[in-house]
């Protein structure tokens, strides 16, 4: 047996028994006489305590320990002298009898501590060592946790985890596929699934009725931040069901997550629509932590002279409370520059300052009198003390520059506070996306959504800008301004699923070649049905309120897509290539 | 909505109620009068009824509603005059208002019955019906309620469940790798993981402790029946243990899942040895619902001048109770022929009847004298009418066939109850298998593996036999004859894993290269660790007495590799070869 107890369990409760502990070296102090290590497992630590006095011979041997040894321990559990208040076992230590070394370790390539000095290339190289780091641990057992909930909460509900098939077939559409070249059929080809988009709707088909899955998906794009070549879904679908139906059952969903791990209380989600996500905020999912909705002030601010208002399509702006005396012109300047950067691409930014003494200051006060702001200012409910800035364009950039805009005063005025959670649903997506480059149309969500009934008549349109107004029956769940999952009713009829992929500009060979099993399951009694998903980490990122995602998985690729740890991806023997029936392209070929 | 009640769930207590259901047509009677419709979803069947008298119109649209048509009912909860004691809602059923068609159907190519007159292939093709098959159903139902019980019992335990990277790296070593070309680091691949094991592995070097993941491995091997290229498995590994602590925790788990799903109790599980396992019953995973142990008769019926017996290594039989007197010519001469067969190989079969009435009867009676034989079954304690059959030739071979020949008589002679399990523990397997062909050995289990403390001394001999003779820490959980899972304990040492690689003929830079992250690892505080792994489809199968694993994957290959659904694999664009930097060796290239 290697250990009794963990190094997380012993309390004053268990003074003088006699334990055996197993773990790590975490530190180790020499203070002459004695001799302390902290010893380190999953669940804790626990000080270790040898006495010259009582035994030279092993207190010597604990000397010598290095960090990250790993040992086991005999010893009775003593309680302690100073109390450490801040660790659980804190208020007992263990008097060493048998000291047991089970691996002695290197001197590991940064410090196993909270905050770390290994940089990200060292710690992901060294994964094994960055993994024993309190931070990281934790978000490990975090993400158990919300798996599992998620689990337990979806089978109370009848839905049934299925696994389907890695090795499926490719699609051109969409993201760009990772391939497996198949040996028993050479020359052909299995894809890694983006999702499993189409058999989970087979599985409604199939009867299932409530399906989920918690499921890794590959997508070969060219990496960014935050991007992994493989990630993980909680996948779902359901059958017999209208969009409250879905969005009532994963709000509850998601309010068990936080009931159940956070002791957090979700109130009612809201119910957003797109165009009313883009008018007020500027962007589908708006973080709701603030308000600072967007002014419309096209009408107001037209046609009096200022040329830049004057030509634009939209003029609008953003009240920013009671911070007009306070912002100096130097502020002014620096959020100017922040939103004509190349990434928000403003040509300038129009202030008024409503200060606190009833006088207004304006970088427009030459075409606009004070009578005519205080004017506006009372339309829109301006208070002493409140700035106004406005920007001025075309009307999709510039209502997204503002929700941008609107976004980056909420954090340099520190309006959002830590711990707060506002979640909502927004919905009614526009069914199509107009691609200039391509001249076609794209699926906003993808082409198995199905339209609004209210808007089905728009289908057989010819004209484009009535076409972009076909709403479709998507929704996105939308947490602290991030999308954290998304879904939508989906088409189960077989005429309408052909209309639309011609819509997508698919000819029916490519649409039969690509989706003949899902469109022929159609012809055999598919339900109504409809679905979401999920993404695993970005859940828990959001309810830990972590900017990150690539904490939350073991192991992470980086952005070349490679496991420094492992070093792979790696060249083949030239016998595999053979059976595989593939030849690399040298670069002389190309 | 769609709905307000399932398909299963109406009784008697819902009588006079106005329900909604939906679901499909399974089947509709036209009486004349009365029309009655079998409505079917995933919980149930409710029987509708249409009533001429009381609406002609509506009656008459039932009429014409086809087998699978998905359809809406509004009704009342009305008592059936003849109930249907076989059907949960038999008695009741449902007086129809009003029907409404949410989907037609074509008839199904084959009966959506318990018995389907539908063959593989064309279930296969039309997967999302055979599903909405009861027997189907129900194992897709059952594997989710053992997956979901795994991961509640080992969380309950501190296992975490933690996702590994399936896009890892290559090994040569084992099986055959599928692979998956990288197109950012061009001429490299990445491999799909055969298994999680070193992953796991570095976990416990990472100090997470317990681990598990129910997760999909693959293995690009040659599809024999019951194969499939991907697979599920329940993937443990725990730190800190010896190898009782795992064996414990694990008939821990297979207990909870007895219990919690099928209410069966089973008893504590015995360890075999290895050894004990092949002299006993001829084979490493026994079928003990019976008992008919091997009986080693070399040293009783040698050197007795019966010349086929004189030369063999072994000679060995087993004892069939009871069936002497009945067991005719014909009987003997078709298990002759059936141990006789390629795929077993014996050379012939000796029998020795004792007859009720005291007598002898023996196909080798020339040889051994009436008292002889009756010496011999008096120290093999044969009761009168039990009938030994004998096997002889070289020790391995015979003692397989023996064990061939024992299962084929417990089924013959239907030794076997249904319901009955018998799981245990066979452990101290073998380290090193020698291959023949390629003069080396083979690790049995695989390189990880550790060997038994007392057999350590053993690893440095050059001698063949004393090498065969290391026996492994490893041990596979067998229940009803068929092995459910596998493990052992680890190698944390990194000079013992070195000598291991040697043993197995890895060269230092085929080591380093394949497995470096590993034993790089190993010198960073690699804790005492083990761990275990179990088909999770077998575990489903064994449990409920089924013969085959590939009913309970929602969407299986066949047994070329390939999903005759969807139809995959299939041929890439060009332009998808080219950006992955291969090119397909055409045939007339090889």
């Amino acid at each position: 047996m290697y250990r009794n107890h963990t190094c997380g369990e012993l309390r004053i409760a268990h003074l003088n028994q006699e334990v055996l502990l197993s773990g790590w070296v975490q530190s180790s102090r020499n203070l002459g006489g004695m001799t302390f290590i902290d010893l380190r497992d999953r669940y804790g630590i626990t000080q270790i305590v040898f006495n010259m006095e009582d035994d030279e011979q092993l207190c010597m041997s604990a000397r010598k320990l290095g960090r990250e040894y790993v040992i086991q321990i005999n010893g009775i559990v003593k309680e302690r002298s100073s109390k450490n208040a801040n660790r659980p076992t804190g208020d007992i230590e263990i008097q060493a009898q048998k000291l047991t070394i089970l691996n002695a370790s290197q001197v590991p390539p940064f410090t196993i501590e909270d905050e770390s000095d290994g940089g990200d290339e060292l710690r992901m190289k060294y994964r094994y060592l960055d993994i024993r780091r309190n931070p990281v641990k934790e978000k490990i057992l975090f993400r158990h946790n919300v798996a599992l909930e998620t689990r337990k909460y979806l089978s109370s509900l009848d839905f049934t985890e299925i696994e389907t098939p890695y090795l499926i077939k490719s699609t051109p559409e969409g993201a760009r596929d990772f391939v497996v070249p198949s040996r028993m059929n050479q020359g052909q080809f299995y894809a890694l699934p983006q999702s499993p988009q189409t058999f989970k709707q087979i599985l409604m088909v199939a009867g299932m009725d409530r399906y989920f899955q918690i499921v890794r998906c590959f997508r070969d794009e060219d990496l960014r931040a935050d991007r992994q070549p493989e990630f993980t879904q909680i996948d779902c679908e359901m059958a017999f069901v209208e969009r409250e139906d879905i969005l009532n059952t994963f709000e509850g969903l998601m309010k068990h997550l936080f009931q159940s791990i956070l002791h957090v209380n979700l109130p009612d989600f809201q119910r957003m629509s797109y165009d009313d996500a883009l008018k007020d905020y500027g962007i589908d999912k708006p973080d709701l932590r603030f308000d600072m909705k967007i002014k419309h002030l096209t009408e107001d601010l037209k046609a009096h002279g200022f040329p830049v208002f004057d030509s634009a399509e939209l003029v609008c702006g953003i009240i920013c409370k009671g911070i007009a005396d306070s912002y100096s012109n130097k502020d002014i300047n620096e959020i100017t520059d922040w939103v004509k950067r190349p990434q928000i691409d403003a040509k300038g930014l129009v202030y008024i300052k409503y200060n606190l003494d009833g006088s207004i200051k304006s970088s427009v006060g030459k075409f606009y009198s004070d009578e005519f702001l205080q004017n506006l200012g009372k339309k829109l409910e301006v208070e002493p003390g409140d700035m106004l800035l406005i920007l001025a364009g075309g009307y999709d950039k510039t209502v997204k520059q503002a929700g941008e805009l609107r976004l980056e005063m909420g954090r340099r005025m520190k309006l959002i506070k830590e711990g707060e959670f506002k979640a909502f649903w927004v919905v009614d997506f526009p069914l199509l996306e107009w691609d200039e480059d391509s001249q076609r149309f794209f699926a906003m969500h993808h082409p198995f959504t199905s339209p609004l009934p209210q808007d089905l008549h728009k289908l057989n349109s010819t004209d484009r800008d009535v076409l972009k107004s076909i709403r479709a029956a998507a929704y996105d769940m939308v947490i602290n301004g991030a999308e954290v999952g998304g879904g939508s009713i989906r088409i189960h009829d077989r005429a309408l699923q052909s209309q639309n992929f011609k819509l997508l500009g698919f000819s029916e060979e490519e649409a039969e070649a690509q989706f003949g099993f899902l469109l022929g399951a159609f012809e055999y009694g598919a339900p109504p049905h409809g679905g979401i998903a999920f993404g695993l980490d970005r859940v828990c990122a959001i309810m830990q309120g972590s900017t990150s995602i690539r904490d939350y998985i073991a192991f992470p690729k980086n952005n070349q897509g490679r496991d420094t740890m492992i070093d792979g991806p790696s060249p083949l023997d030239q016998k595999q290539l053979d059976e595989l029936g593939i030849a690399l392209r040298s670069n002389e070929a190309k």
